[in-house]
C-alpha cells in the first residue's frame, strides 16, 4: 500500500461526553506525528465546519493546550446534529465536502460521534469513492448511551456512569438523613438504551443506591410501578428511584410524554421532566414527601469525576483511528474488544466496518434485567464497573478546571 | 475551673451537607480523647435521638470508620427538622432532654447545625442554668446557606460552592457546543441569602460560567430579566443564567411560586421548579431552545468534590468546640475570624453568645451585588475563592465513594 500524503480532517458530532476530546486530541496528536499527515484540521461544529470551510489549523495550538483537551468535557472543536442526505437523492452538501477537501488536499476524514455519526462517515467514504477521490474514513465513536453496535463499549459511557453512580450515591445519604417518609426520584439520560439508567446500580452495589431502577428496555406500568414502591415503603419509609428517560407504557407512549394524572384535567401538558411527573405520581399515592431530581446535562459534562479507564479508551480510540487509516484502512469504526475474567479487564481495539455499525442501537440484554423489571443483575455490574475504574490527573487553577485554551486559527 | 466530667452528646441538624460530618468527627475524636469526657453518644436524627434516647455509643466505633465520617456527606448520625418549644410556655421537651441527661449524666452538649439549631442550643443552655442542671452547651455551625450571623462564613459552604462553580463550568461547556441558539438556566439553592447562587459567578471568572446571576437579595423584575438576556442575546445566541430558588418580586412572592404565564389560564400551580419555569418564559419570549437545570440535593451532597479548606475548617469547628466547652464554656457557638490580604487566606475561630446568633440571616452584603442586580462583584469573588480551595484525599472502592459505616450501638 503506497502512503496516502495529505491533510485530515476531525470533526466532532452528536451530544458532548466528558471525554470526547480525549478522542480528537487522541487523533490530533498522533496525526501531528505522523508522516503521511501533512496538515490536522478540526472542523468547527462537524461537518457544518466542512461545509463552511471553517477549518482550524491545529498544527499551531500550543501542545500543552492540545493535552488540556483530554480533561475538558463537551466537544472543543464545537458540534452539530447535522443528518447528511442520501447521495443518491441530493448529492449537493457531497459535492461542497469534495471541493473543501480538494481545496485542503484532505484524504483522511475522522469523524468523532455516535450512529449518525457512523452513518455520515460511511455516505462520505462511498461518495469519495463513487468520484474517484482517494480519501479514508475513519469513524470514532462516542456516546455516554454506549448504544454503538459492534464494540464492548463505548467512550463516554464510562464516565457518565461513574458520574451517575457518585451522584446516586451522594443522593442516596441525603435523601435518607431525616426519620420522616420521603420518596426521591432521579431521572438519567438515554431514550431508547438503558444504560446509563443501569449504571445507578453500581451505587446500590456500592451499598448506597437506588431501591427501585427502571430501563427503556421493558414496557412500564405505572400500576406495578406503584406496586414496586409499595413493596419498598412497606419496610422502610424512604424510596430511592432511578428511570432512564426513555421508559415508555406498552404501546409506546413515553411516560416523560403521556398525560397522566398530574395534568391539569384539561389536556395541557405540564411543565417539567420525568423525575418530577413522577414524583408527583408518587405523592398523590403515597401522600408524603417526595423530589425528583434530574441529572440532565451534569452527567454527561461531569469530566471532573471522568473515569481514568474510560478517559485513556477514548484517546486510543482516537490514536488507532489515525493509525489504522495512515496503514490504508478506510470506511471502519474503531471498536473496543473487551476481556473481563477473574476480575481483570483489557481492553483492545479494533475495526468495524462502518456499514454494519451505522444506524443500530446496542440494548441492554433483556437477561441482564431482573425478573421483576425493575434492576439489573450481577452481569450488568460485572460489565460496567471496569468501565468506570480510576481516577484522572485533575487539572485545576484555584481548584476550578483549568480547560484548554484553543486558539482556532483558521487554515487558508 | 473545676474539671466537669460526663458525658457528652453531639447532635446533627437541618439539612445536611458535604462536611457535616467532618465537624461531628472533630466533635467525636477530640471528646474521646478528652479526659473529661467520660462517653460520647451520638443522637439519632439530632434533638429528636435526645427525646427519644436513641444515643448511640460512639466510642465502640472502629476509628478508622470515625476517621471515614470526614468523607462521608449528610448527616451520618441522622439529622432533624425540629423546632423546640419556648420553653416559658412548653417545658415538656426540655424536661425530657434534662431526664435523659441525667440518665447518661450528659453535661456536654454539641449541636451541629444552623440558626435553628443555634436557637435550639440557647434555649436548652437557657433551661438547663433555670433548674441548676450544670451542662455545657455549643453550637458547632453548619449550613451551605452561608447565613450564620457573626462569622466570616459556616462550614458547608466552600464545598458547595466548589460544586456549584465547578458544574456551571461543565454545562456551560456542553451548553454552548452548538451553533444554534439556546438559553441555559441553572436554579440554585439559598431561599433567603444568595451566598450559593453567587458562587456561580466563580464559574464566570474562571473563563466559563453564567453570562447572569440572580440572588434573593434584590427584588426580581421579569421585564428587566428579558431586557439582560435580551442584551447577552444579542452579542451571542447562547445565554447562561444562575437563579437562586429564592428570587422574588417587589411584593415578596417568590418567583417559583408566583402565577406567570406558564401556568393553565385556570390557576392551577404547574409542576417543575423555578429553572423549568424561566427556561419556559424565556422560551415563549425569544422562542428559542432552551433548558432547565436544578442543582437539587447534588449541590449540598456533592462530598466528591468537597473543598479541602472547607473540610478542614469543619473539623476543626467541631474540635474547637470540645475545648472550649471542657476549659469552662457554654452557650456558644464556633465561629470563624478570617483575613484575606495579598492573595494569603487564614482562618481562626472565636466563640460567639449563642443569643448573638440565633435566628439572624446574614445576607449578601448590596455593594457585592453589581449596580444591575444581575451579578456579584470582585469582592465577592475575592470573599469566597479561599473557601472552595483544594482537593481532600478522595477515599474509593472501586472508584465509588467509600463512606463510613458505623455500627450504632444504643447506649444503654
Amino acid at each position: 500500500m503506497n502512503e496516502l500524503k495529505g491533510a485530515c480532517i476531525i470533526g466532532q458530532s452528536g451530544g458532548p461526553t466528558s471525554v470526547i476530546n480525549a478522542s480528537a486530541y487522541g487523533v490530533i496528536d498522533t496525526a501531528l506525528k505522523s508522516g503521511a499527515i501533512t496538515q490536522v484540521l478540526g472542523a468547527e461544529h462537524g461537518i457544518k465546519g466542512v461545509l463552511n470551510d471553517r477549518l482550524f489549523d491545529m498544527g499551531l495550538e500550543d501542545p500543552e493546550e492540545l493535552r488540556l483537551m483530554k480533561y475538558t468535557p463537551s466537544s472543543a472543536l464545537g458540534s452539530c446534529r447535522y443528518k447528511i442526505a442520501d447521495p443518491a437523492k441530493d448529492d449537493t452538501d457531497y459535492k461542497r465536502i469534495l471541493e473543501v477537501f480538494k481545496k485542503h488536499n484532505v484524504r483522511y476524514f475522522f469523524y468523532n460521534g455516535g450512529n449518525d455519526s457512523m452513518d455520515t462517515c460511511n455516505k462520505i467514504n462511498t461518495y469519495m469513492q463513487s468520484v474517484g477521490y482517494e480519501c479514508r474514513v475513519m469513524g470514532v465513536p462516542k456516546t455516554i448511551d454506549n448504544d454503538l453496535f459492534g464494540t464492548d463499549h463505548c467512550p463516554g459511557f464510562g464516565s457518565a456512569a461513574k458520574y451517575i453512580a457518585t451522584s446516586c450515591m451522594e443522593v442516596s445519604k441525603d435523601a435518607t438523613v431525616y426519620d420522616t417518609p420521603q420518596i426521591t426520584v432521579i431521572e438519567i439520560m438515554g431514550r431508547h438504551a438503558g444504560w446509563l439508567a443501569g449504571a445507578a446500580a453500581l451505587a446500590t452495589a456500592a451499598g448506597a443506591g437506588p431501591d427501585l431502577v427502571y430501563l427503556p428496555e421493558t414496557d412500564f406500568s405505572m400500576d406495578r410501578f406503584f406496586d414496586d414502591v409499595a413493596k419498598i415503603w412497606s419496610s422502610k419509609n424512604k424510596v430511592l428511584i432511578a428511570v432512564s428517560e426513555g421508559i415508555h407504557y406498552a404501546d409506546g407512549t413515553f411516560v416523560s410524554e403521556a398525560k397522566t394524572s398530574a395534568t391539569d384535567g384539561f389536556g395541557h401538558a405540564q411543565l417539567g421532566g420525568l423525575a418530577v411527573r413522577l414524583a408527583e405520581e408518587l405523592k398523590n399515592r403515597f401522600n408524603t414527601k417526595v423530589r425528583g431530581i434530574e441529572l440532565s446535562l451534569l452527567q454527561r459534562c461531569g469530566a471532573h469525576l471522568a473515569s481514568a479507564t474510560d478517559l485513556a479508551e477514548a484517546e486510543l480510540a482516537g490514536r488507532a483511528a489515525v493509525e489504522a487509516a495512515v496503514a490504508g484502512k478506510t470506511d471502519c469504526m474503531v471498536a473496543f474488544r473487551c476481556e473481563r475474567s477473574g476480575g481483570r479487564y483489557s481492553c483492545q481495539t479494533k475495526l468495524l466496518s462502518l456499514s454494519e455499525v451505522a444506524n443500530y442501537e446496542k440494548k441492554v440484554p433483556m437477561d441482564w434485567i431482573n425478573p421483576a423489571h425493575n434492576g439489573v443483575t450481577q452481569d450488568f455490574i460485572d460489565y460496567a464497573l471496569p468501565l468506570i475504574q480510576g481516577e484522572p490527573e485533575r487539572i485545576v487553577e484555584n481548584s476550578l478546571p483549568r480547560y484548554a485554551k484553543l486558539k482556532k486559527e483558521l487554515a487558508k
